[in-house]
């Protein structure tokens, strides 16, 4: 993978040529195929049939489908969840359970389609915790920093260091288990029952 | 899909003259090569020749790629925690864990490699659940209502109904988040700190 830094200033001013708009389309198509069809089976003919560039353009402004995969993954904002900040910690990860239940049928499924070939990719495993991994945890980290800074919970429960994986992971087992992506309201009773009580935090509208 | 029962029937009377130790070869290098290439871009050309099969006996032995995979998974025993009843329930959840761990990276990489495909494929969708997902739910589900019983668990508490999204989530997860399977050792702290708490149970060997 040397020279690659060269090789994207390169493609990047080529890229430049084309409108921000399009840019964004093309992105859309990318993503919306690799929701389709996952990572592996993703073709250039089939990103040049549903974009209708041609091929050659593909290859000279991206360089290779990991490339351009990439940069739609960087491109593409899955969800907003910067500015969540109730005043509580659990308050704070009530509505970051809303919202990323809201596109979690998206969201999920781009997780699928990338996620085993990812494993053999280190450029797209990165790409893929840069975009859809790393930004939400930030945020968690934050809210769970203020929750501690506020004595809602303990600095030391060894649960903190689990949350994220906790609410990830709850997103990625349930198509498994059931047919039904984990929308909010799901993510929120998994909220209530798991993440809250081993947080030794008492959930504030507690279910029947 | 209708007619498939009969067409299945016919094809396990022409498969019966493989040789059982052929067959499960078969299965293995399939399990195989579907764990490097994901579901998606594995092809039955693939497979003729890692198999050192003709196509031809493929197609009229399985039907299709879906049906062989399916028979693959349905053959392979990732792992076998039946037998486990420690007396506590705490005790039975670390057992599995433990022996889900040891497991974790092949298992983890045959369901990141028919997840996505599962989701549009339906056939692939159930062998999926009753291969790698029911047993393990079986028994741990055993081990709950054990534990109930015993009373160890308030069997109306709310994070019963999500042990298994969370163990699978773990597992799940964490390769997604860095760069390792949820191996043994990760499953008990995670059971440790998330899963007992929330069930309300104490941990046996609290840690430092």
């Amino acid at each position: 993978m040397t020279g690659q830094a060269g090789e994207a200033s390169t493609r990047r001013t080529a890229r430049s040529k084309i409108t921000p708009e399009r840019e964004a389309e093309l992105y859309e198509a990318v993503l919306e195929l690799l929701r389709e069809r996952g990572y592996e089976a993703l073709t250039m003919d089939a990103i040049a049939a549903r974009t209708r560039s041609s091929k050659a353009t593909l290859y000279r402004q991206w360089g290779t489908k990991g490339q351009l995969v990439i940069a739609a993954l960087r491109h593409g904002k899955p969800f907003d969840i910067e500015d969540i900040d109730t005043g509580t910690l659990g308050g704070d990860l009530r509505e970051m359970t809303r919202r990323t239940g809201k596109a979690a049928g998206e969201d999920t499924e781009l997780l699928q389609a990338i996620t085993h070939a990812a494993r053999q990719d280190e450029d797209l495993r990165l790409a893929m915790r840069e975009m859809l991994i790393r930004p939400e945890n930030e945020v968690l980290e934050r809210a769970l920093a203020r929750g501690a800074e506020r004595g809602e919970v303990d600095p030391g429960n060894p649960a903190l260091g689990y949350v994220v994986h906790a609410l990830l992971g709850a997103l990625l087992a349930r198509p498994l288990i059931e047919d039904d992506y984990a929308d909010g309201p799901y993510l929120e009773h998994f909220l209530d029952s798991v993440v809250l009580p081993a947080l030794l935090l008492r959930p504030e509208n507690p279910r029947p």
